[in-house]
Order: C-alpha cells, then structure tokens, then sequence
C-alpha cells in the first residue's frame, strides 16, 4: 500500500498538489465541497467540511489529512485529532490562521516582530487606539476575512461600528483587532515548510505586489534584499513553524517597513499564492514539499534553479469565457512561461490561473511573466 | 469546454502526462488496459485497444487522441483517421516505429544517415549480409521489439534460424532486418516535438548508457557534445519529424561512432525515457510539449534550466515489495533529487520509477542520482 493523502477542499491549492502527488507515487484523495471543482481530478469524496462525520469518513482511507483553505471548524479539526487521525497542520497551528486576535497574541508570546495591535471591544476602545497611532489604523475582523475582505483603513471609530454589532455574540465577545497603520516600503513572503519530526526549510524571501487587497505578482527572491534580510526572513519563518507548531508548507506575509524593519501582516497555514513561483523554479515547488512535509518525509531542497522568477495572476474580467480559448496565442507569444490554468469559471477578480517565468534577466521575465498573463484577460 | 486529450494506454508515460495536462488546464482522459495501471488516476475508461470500437468509442469523448506506447495496430488507426478522429502521431508516422524495415527504408527516402542494412528473407541472404560485414551483424525482428528484446547480434546465419520459421507468415514473407554492427563511441538521443502545422523544437543531444538493453542513466546535454554534433542531431531529429510527419515529442536514437558520424538505431514515436530529464530541468518537459504538439498548441522553449541534469531509471529488483518505504532514506540521503515513481509492482526488471538531478557540477548530480536510484533497489 502506498501514502495516501487527504485534502479537505478542492480549490486550486489541491489541484496544484496532484503533480507532485503523481511524481511522488503518492495517492491524493480530495474530499471535494460539490463536483467540478478545481481538484476534480483527485476527488474521491464531495461533501461538506463543516461536518464531522463527512470529514472523519473521508481520514479513514487517508494516511494524512491536510488542507486546500483554513476553514475547517476547529471542533472538527478536534474529533479528527481525537480519533487518531494524523491532521496536518494540526488544530493548535491552524487556530492562528482562523483567528486573527489569536494570531497577534501567539506571536508577541513567540517574540515575533508586528505592527503595533490591540483587541478593541468598543468604538471607544478603537479610538483611544486611534488617538495613539496618529489618527489612523487597519481593523480587521479576527475571522472569516481572506484577500482583503474583512479588512478596513479608518480614521474614525464610528467607521467599524457595523463590525461591532455583527460580531456582538461571537467568540471574542465582539472585539476586533486594531493594528497600527504601517509605513513599509513594500510587501514581501516567506515560504517555509516543517515536518512533524522538526525539520524546517525556507525558500528565499520574495516581494509580493498587491492590487485591490489581491497579490497580483510575485518576484523572487525579492530585489535588492541584503544578505541581513533573507536571513531574518528566513528566521522569522523557521521561529513561527516551531514556535506554532506548524506542519506542511506555509507563508508568513511581511512588511517592510520604511526604517528596515520586517513586520508580520499575516500567516497562511498552507501553501500559497506567493510561493507558486517555485513550481517552475525552485528544486522543490511549495506543493512536493507540503506533501513531504505532511507524511513526514525528508524536506527537498528549497534552492531557486534560476536566477530570478516571477509569477503573475489571472483573474477573471468582465467579458471572458474561456481561458483555454487565450491559450494558444499566450503561449505563441512567451514560449518560456509556464501557463497554470485552474479549471475554474473566470468569473471576475476571480484568481483562476497564473504565469510563470524565470530567467537571468529580471526586467525581461518581468515583461513576459505580465505580457503572457494579459493574454489571458478578457 | 476545455481541452481534451485521449491517451491510449496507461502505462508510466501517459501517467507522466497528468501533472502537465493539470498544469496547462487539458482535461486528459486515459484508455487503460486493466485497471490498477500507472496512469489509474486519468483513466476514464478500460478496454482492448486493438479493438477498434473500443477505440473510437473513446475517442468520441476527446479533441484528440495520442499514445503511451506504439502498438495500436494500424487498422484501428485507420479507422479512427477515417471516422474524423485527430491522431497523432498519425497511422503514417507511428507504422515507422512498428516495423523496423518500413522504418530502415524511410530513412534512406528521407537521407537519414543509418547503419548499412538490409532485409534478409533467409539464412542464405543473412549469410551473404555477414560475409559483407565482417562476419558479424545485428539482426532484429521487424515488429515487436523493446527494450533489446527482437535484437540479436550473431556471427553465423544459423543464429536466426528461428526467427525465421516464427515470421514465415508475417507482413514481410518472413524477412529479417539486418545491420552493420555499429563500432560506437556511445549512444546519443535526440528529443524533438513537432505540432501538425508544422512547428518543430529539439531539445539538446543527450547521452544514454544502456545496460543489458535497457536504458539506466541519462546525460544531458551530451557531454564533450561539439556545437557542430549537436547540430546536426537537432537537424536528423527535425528531418524526421518533418519527413515521416510527427506530431508529438519523439526520440531518435543514436549512434556516436568512433570516426564522428550520428547514425540513427532506432525511433521513438512518442516521449521516451531519454527525454525524462527535461521534466524537471528544461523549461518546457517532453509530456508538457506532447500535449501541446498533439493540441497543435504553440510549443515551449526546450531550454535546460541548469547545465547539467542526470537520470537514472529504477527497476524492480528481486527482493522487493514496496519503493514507497524506501522513499524517506533516498530523500533524506538526496535532498535534490527529483523521484519520480510510476506506482507499478517493482517486479524484476521492470521500469518503476527515475531520479533526476540537475545543476552546475557533472560529477557531482551524477554521483547524487545514482546514489538516490541505488536506494529504491531491493
């Protein structure tokens, strides 16, 4: 019998582990949230993930069940764990991407660098917050919030007062998170990967571009990054995989702060958006290394093979029904990007696919990885 | 509706077509021959593929059907051809790598260099081919050989005595192929793609070290390769994709002869083992520029990534039952190694998997891949 993995979720993040699941001679078994998902391929099961029974059936023809998104409840993360199921990550580390006030209380316990933050309970409280940091700060609801949404800039208390009485009764007993409005020069990421046993790895830092609150592209590694950077990026990475006892490959999303600082904005507990450049262009892409990483298998090396990459979203607009129809005339043009294509509807600002490229040329692949992508476009 | 590929047989090539076909966004869908077979996870149907109805009836369901291996027998082709289905290769181009003497006798149409060959109905006409060459000649059975099977070299007719009460009745009236025995330096390969409207691409000459006839380790590029061989590889492998009219990723087989001559020994009418390299240091791998040349989709750069890659195949050995519990010592022992295993039974001999290894130090990644592929042996 060989190892067999369990998804829970079949977005693009499962669908971009059945290569490496293949390569591997790992089977990957997605418990899917209906039919004709991005991971059709590899499911095995449809069936809700909020559903302890559903889900627990699913682990036991599974060596090993990981995650396509950090919404599975934690009471059924729970009974998983208490059935003898291996979840990895595990309850105690996905608590943090599910909870944004847990998620800055763990790492000021770990001694991690962060924005300024406090839990207001009232518009009082976020005032006062205000009052502290010059006006102006980021609120953010601690739960349910993904590429921007649950997020806000405000200068005024009363602009999060609709937050406060929709979250009156919830686990925190309405409180939001409140973080200083950081002055950074850029965004950048961290991809690291832990096995249960302890081994850690990281690939080099890169800079991530948002737009709209969505990561558009993604350079790596990060230009005109010091030697003194990587290697606190790389320690702050390794620092919050032991410290949160992570396991299977995650991000750290960071800011650079204009004084050179890094600061932690946020943690994804799973494979991520800026780490897909290392599909095509490190020795080990985030998705092998997570499937290592969940069965407890040695790491692979994290080694870029070029130079630089960069990686560049497709989202969906307005006017567009068919990717694969833009296909030949993207690839006609930049015969040396990878096209990933997620099999998705393209529904607008919908992330239904990306590009890759990778060279010695930084302005050249640029141009392409972002030419290429346009294509896409509707 | 997405792009659709139809893959006759499941064996480990059309399973190395999965994590491209995800990739790019191609639905592939895989006529196997029983279940359980290495391409399982793409098999959308089971069957006889030298029943034509079976055939077709799968077809129906795809933009275009290609192959895992070369035995579709030709009128199954031709019926596909004639009830509209895009084949490719086509019936022409895949009749050259069925019978050796169509093949011997199309290269010298087209003016592909080769070793002196004839096709001998009798002991008596082997003889004479004997007495021409030295006393020596390698002789095959046209149809039906892999792998060194059908291939024997012998010094009297005699030895072949056999062959010719088994193929009396055959296609050819019972004729043999016969040929000079090669003095060469090494064996060399050529990857090629050709899309049916005509865009060709070759991937660098490599070296391939054959052990008891079949292929065990790949270098690639072909070292101390001088600019002059490597272009005239690449101008054979581009005049037989043009000439027997390819579509798909093919290979040419060669031999490096002692006075600095390519001949061709044999061809490959789909992607092959000497062209594994490329799927984890080119920038565009064979299977990925398969599905596009069978789409007729632009084709990829076939640029390596690193200067160097090496592959070394895995067979079954005589003890063994499970490669998966030798996976954690390879890649603890290898952290850049590539695995890639075919989930077949390892029995004796058989292909189950190849380790790559690419970068900038020869020695170095070959002495990587063959310790990691050592490690996966019984």
């Amino acid at each position: 019998m060989g190892l067999r993995v369990g998804v829970v979720g079949a977005g693009q993040l499962a669908r971009m582990m059945i290569a490496p699941a293949v390569e591997l001679g790992v089977e990957l078994r997605v418990l899917a949230e209906e039919p004709g998902m991005a991971a059709r391929l590899a499911a095995t099961s449809v069936g809700d993930y909020r559903d302890a029974a559903t889900v627990l059936a699913f682990a036991r023809e599974v060596d090993v069940v990981t995650f396509d998104h950090e919404h599975v409840p934690q009471q059924v993360l729970r009974a998983l764990v208490d059935a003898g199921v291996h979840v990895r990550p595990g309850p105690d580390a996905l608590q943090y991407a599910q909870d944004k006030l847990r998620m800055r209380a763990k790492l000021q316990e770990v001694g991690m660098p962060q924005p300024d933050w406090a839990a207001v309970a009232s518009a009082a409280q976020l005032q006062e917050f205000l009052d502290a940091h010059g006006g102006r700060a980021v609120v953010k609801t601690p739960r349910g919030g993904y590429d921007g949404k649950g997020v806000r800039v405000v200068s005024a208390a009363t602009e999060a007062d609709d937050w406060f009485a929709a979250l009156a009764e919830d686990a925190h007993g309405g409180q939001l998170l409140a973080e200083e409005l950081v002055d950074f020069r850029r965004e950048l990421a961290q991809q690291v990967a832990r096995r249960p046993s302890g081994g850690i790895v990281a690939w080099p830092v890169v800079e991530t571009v948002q737009r709209d609150g969505v990561c558009a592209e993604v350079i790596a590694p990060a230009p005109q990054a010091s030697e003194r950077l990587v290697e606190i990026a790389a320690r702050i990475g390794a620092d919050i995989a032991a410290g949160l006892g992570v396991a299977g490959a995650f991000a750290v999303e960071l800011f650079e702060t204009v004084d050179e600082r890094l600061l932690v904005n946020e943690l994804a507990m799973r494979p991520h958006n800026s780490g897909h450049w290392t599909q095509d262009a490190a020795v080990t892409g985030q998705f092998e290394q997570h499937l290592r990483a969940v069965l407890d298998l040695p790491l692979g090396d994290p080694s870029p093979r070029e130079d630089w990459a960069v990686m560049v979203n497709i989202l969906g607009g307005p006017d567009q029904d068919s990717l694969e129809d833009r296909l030949p005339a993207a690839l006609a043009a930049h015969p040396s990007a990878k096209a990933h294509l997620y099999g998705k509807a393209p529904r607008p600002g919908r992330k239904v696919g990306h590009v890759t490229v990778a060279g010695d040329d930084l302005d050249d692949i640029a141009y392409q990885a972002r030419a290429a992508a346009s294509l896409f476009l509707g």
